[in-house]
């Protein structure tokens, strides 16, 4: 590939140009973001080659064009390279969400559906900004692209070879299941952790609370110290398989409500057992893969 | 202190012996178990210098006894020591709930009820087992005691003392707050946990979930790998307590489903805004305090 652009460079932009480079897939790096300080930060890092504050102008040097942003500013940044998007530029993105992304490229870029290639890293970091960009972040993780119907199979190719070159395994699915996976293993712990400790905070005696709480309470809530507005966006763009997952966990908690209020030892520890059986197992699993 | 009962020779209580003895604060230490393999391994590793299995002759020698089972055994334990308690020996434990094993004490115990301390030491670990036990185990923890109206201002100061010897810090409260608190940072995230692991493996695409489920679950679900009959009782014996705090998460649940529901981005920034505040202010504290 000549020339990557990549809107967005972060951590996820920012490593996937770095990895891109590394393993020799990639000629020039344009880099186009909002803050002119984390820009003038990847340029001195080597991170991009060049700086854009014109997406359209980027666009139309591109033989690819990563969106590394939040989801909630890629319809602006899709109506602005649309008219000048050469043919044969593969649009993809690295948004958390995927049938928004899909539904964005299908309102933004119908000309180019051929080329657009959704797509979603599995990885991340507390860090954020070019400054956190690494390399070997890909390494070992997974990637999983949501092609439209529309799809050229050589489009997809392309995006599956970059990411494979940059360590990655490589999955497809429907953006449909995407977001019905995601919004169980990762969307809705967000938004219950989130709704948990912010419960505790606004307890009276939430200092006291805080005092006691440990190791345990530790690593529950870990997933809320993440980035507000980033999650906020991805609970929105993926509302309905988010309220699909909350709904099935309220009846699971009302169900695990009746067995302590009625205390049926027996089945609160067949639970109990199932959930750490199969926690055990997915670990074990988790901890070969990566 | 001259003679010390162990009752329940595993991570806590193997510990707690270790630790006493490594601080010069104990004479001799029997141990009182209901696995022989157990207790012959306490006694090859030096974490106990006897072996008793009958916790009543144990006890007619004890200075002080620690009761260091799951709850649910100690009621038996209290019965059959009863009648041959000396007068002056003290009755403590080291339960995760409190309302109850001071129930049990009055119930079990009525004589020694000046010399009674229920306490709880907030450390533990995946490991058990007497082979668990290290006697840096409590170096910087807390214990909570929950003095009954009736203990004699000593008998908490014996156990201050000797927990302190031990590296913890030590805090009192009435078993009331005490278990409204770890009901809420404790016991309140297990149970969420183990539901929200059982939820997604009863899945019909279960496996396809797991295999896409990264970090944040993994720390978000790692308590779900708790033993299940010791949650179990927990959540039994602090039943009360902990459907009140189900019953307050339940309800902030709706709030959020509602807040999503109706895209009300704002409001769910400022909740996630406020919970990641407190998360990372809490983080701060506790990385600072062990």
């Amino acid at each position: 590939m000549g020339t990557l652009v990549v809107a967005g460079v972060g951590l996820i932009g920012g490593s996937l140009a770095l990895a891109a480079r590394h393993a020799g897939r990639v000629g020039r790096v344009i880099g186009v973001g909002r803050s002119p300080a984390n820009m003038q930060r990847a340029l001195e890092l080597g991170v991009v080659d060049e700086v854009s504050h014109d997406i359209a102008e980027a666009c139309a040097r591109a033989d690819m064009v990563l969106l590394a942003t939040p989801v909630g500013q890629m319809a602006a940044l899709m109506r602005a390279m649309a008219p000048v998007l050469p043919a044969h530029t593969i649009v993809t993105d690295a948004g958390s969400t995927k049938g928004d992304v899909a539904a964005l490229m299908r309102a933004c870029l119908p000309a180019q559906l051929a080329h657009c290639v959704p797509a979603h890293p599995i990885a991340g970091s507390d860090l954020s900004g070019a400054a956190a960009a690494q390399y070997g972040l890909y390494q070992n993780r997974k990637v999983v692209l949501t092609p439209l119907p529309e799809t050229a199979a050589a489009a997809v190719e392309a995006v599956r070879t970059l990411w494979q070159a940059c360590g990655a395994s490589v999955h497809e699915m429907s953006a449909a299941e995407h977001d019905s996976v995601f919004a169980s293993v990762s969307h809705l712990p967000h938004v219950l952790a989130f709704a948990f400790v912010d419960m505790i905070a606004a307890h009276p005696d939430a200092a006291r609370r805080f005092d006691f709480a440990a190791t345990g309470f530790r690593d529950f809530t870990r997933i809320a110290g993440s980035h507000p507005e980033m999650w906020r966006d991805i609970a929105l763009a993926n509302r309905d398989a988010l309220l699909a997952e909350l709904a099935d966990y309220q009846a699971q908690l009302a169900t695990l409500e009746a067995l302590i209020a009625s205390a049926d030892a027996d089945a609160m520890q067949q639970l109990f057992e199932r959930a750490r059986h199969a926690r055990l197992a997915w670990h074990q699993r988790f901890v070969r893969g990566n």
